[in-house]
């Protein structure tokens, strides 16, 4: 049986970001072909059980490096789903490991679906007997907003959170959410059925546990979005190595520092490839690079 | 090594409906719950180990009984995944077996994510060292036109195919779906991107192998469809236990009957559940229900 705890995610979330003192969300991304060498000697890359053992002790020292200074980690189911049944034993694992050390943890699978299946989806991640336990898990919008309800519902009995994707941050997010119907972006349509239930769930903390997506690669809309949903948790995607930066991830914050979680994946779980941390040890350089951005975002 | 043929999908899909004088895709949703009393008989719901193994002998058999007469098989990802990481060993069992089998498999995922991420969603069900080694996925376009690059570009080095939601069957689709932007519902937006991809992908059959969801709850969208996008297979979910019937997803056939396959989940795989069927073994029911299916399609 899953144990979350009964306090309400969106809660729980702002508990984590003033006791962390940081707002850094940091995405577990185990790309085979970015770890470390000292993690792949040795290692065939066809050899899908020692890859998954090997994407496993990696992520439990990313783990350790950033538990002090992180919020929140986002592990993404894409690359445990690449390794196969293997990879979805260390995604369980690295859950639990994650949950233990003290992090809240978002998996990153934009579900989404309609019925029955939308209802499986929502009890396997986040529901009493979820074989995954996490805390949250960001959801796909498409299908409808009738999709989003067995979700929300378990944000309500389970204490858990979801993150609806409402402006992404790739380039060709516009496509469709940018585009204008009645007078509003498909986006805006998005963010205020996001806020309508973020509404409906808010806390103590005065934000609900039905939380939004929206790139830090778009500042501007940002800034819009965090008016528009006052109390709505935004996760920023996009920090980093995609482009954004803390002056424009800044607009997604309120006034008392609180309503975001700012995401870093290649940014942090890579750093020592990067050459501010090039001379620090993998371990070394993941946990100054988290330490760093937490301090980045504050200054902002 | 995934062994894809090397024929395109969209021409295997056309020749694996006419070998079997079936349009039928069965949708694998093993909700534990519906499974036969047989099937789950002495296990308790929280011994995942043993509802995992009762799952895959339910999944077995159910191939067994529809290979004849069906195209494809469609196993829901949800329920594989609510099973936890020994549901994702099922999962891939399944998937080996149906194969074998001789049917095609379109895994339902809707997956959808940006850059690396959706390259590695890509690689991890269609790409060449796949762990899934699915013959299809189906695919959520909300993130933008750009996010469906990775997948198309297996459909074309790899022979896979995808299927794009475009209009779903659910009653609250039409919450973003059918809103109008620039003269035209979303849904037709997605279409021309659907079927300028399948254009792309174009083989003997005079089918490209990027398909299209269209639910079968929403036939006169269906109709419009079918003729503005005369390259793109459909997948018409939505049949039976959704309330569309033989003639609502007619409309998503061309004149010679090919260019939909159209799924039914519960209505074939609990067959024994209704009263036309009561009579019959389990085994049975699915069978004869696949079997029905397929002459209530040739039919129309």
């Amino acid at each position: 049986m899953n144990n979350l705890a009964q306090i309400p995610f969106g809660d729980r979330l702002a508990d984590a970001v003033r006791a962390k003192k940081s707002a850094v969300c940091v995405g577990l991304d185990p790309r085979w072909g970015s770890l470390p060498d000292s993690i792949r000697s040795g290692i065939h890359v066809d050899d899908r059980s020692a890859v998954a053992g090997a994407t496993e002790c990696y992520c439990r020292h990313a783990i350790d490096a950033v538990a002090e200074f992180a919020a929140v980690v986002k592990p993404q189911a894409a690359f445990f789903e690449q390794l196969g049944p293997s990879g979805m034993v260390v995604l369980s694992s690295v859950i639990q490991y994650a949950r233990k050390a003290g992090l809240l943890v978002l998996l990153d699978g934009k579900r989404g679906d309609i019925g029955t299946t939308a209802e499986a989806y929502a009890d396997a991640y986040l529901g009493e007997s979820s074989a995954w336990q996490c805390d949250a898990l960001t959801v796909n919008p498409y299908l409808g907003d009738d999709t989003l309800k067995p979700f929300v519902d378990l944000c309500h009995t389970r204490a858990a959170g979801i993150f609806v994707l409402v402006k992404t941050s790739n380039p060709g997010s516009g496509f469709l959410q940018d585009k204008v119907v009645e007078g509003r972006a498909v986006y805006e349509h998005m963010a205020a059925v996001v806020e309508q239930l973020a509404q409906q769930s808010v806390g103590s903390s005065g934000y609900g546990s039905i939380g939004a997506v929206v790139g830090a690669t778009y500042p501007e809309q940002l800034a819009k979005l965090r008016s528009q949903m006052p109390s709505t948790w935004i996760l920023i995607p996009g920090f980093g190595a995609q482009g954004g930066t803390a002056s424009d991830v800044a607009h997604g914050f309120d006034t008392n520092g609180l309503g975001a979680i700012v995401n870093s994946s290649r940014g942090i779980i890579f750093a020592n490839q990067t050459p501010r941390y090039a001379n620090l040890t993998w371990q070394d350089a993941i946990a100054a690079a988290a330490r760093d951005m937490a301090g980045e975002l504050r200054a902002q």
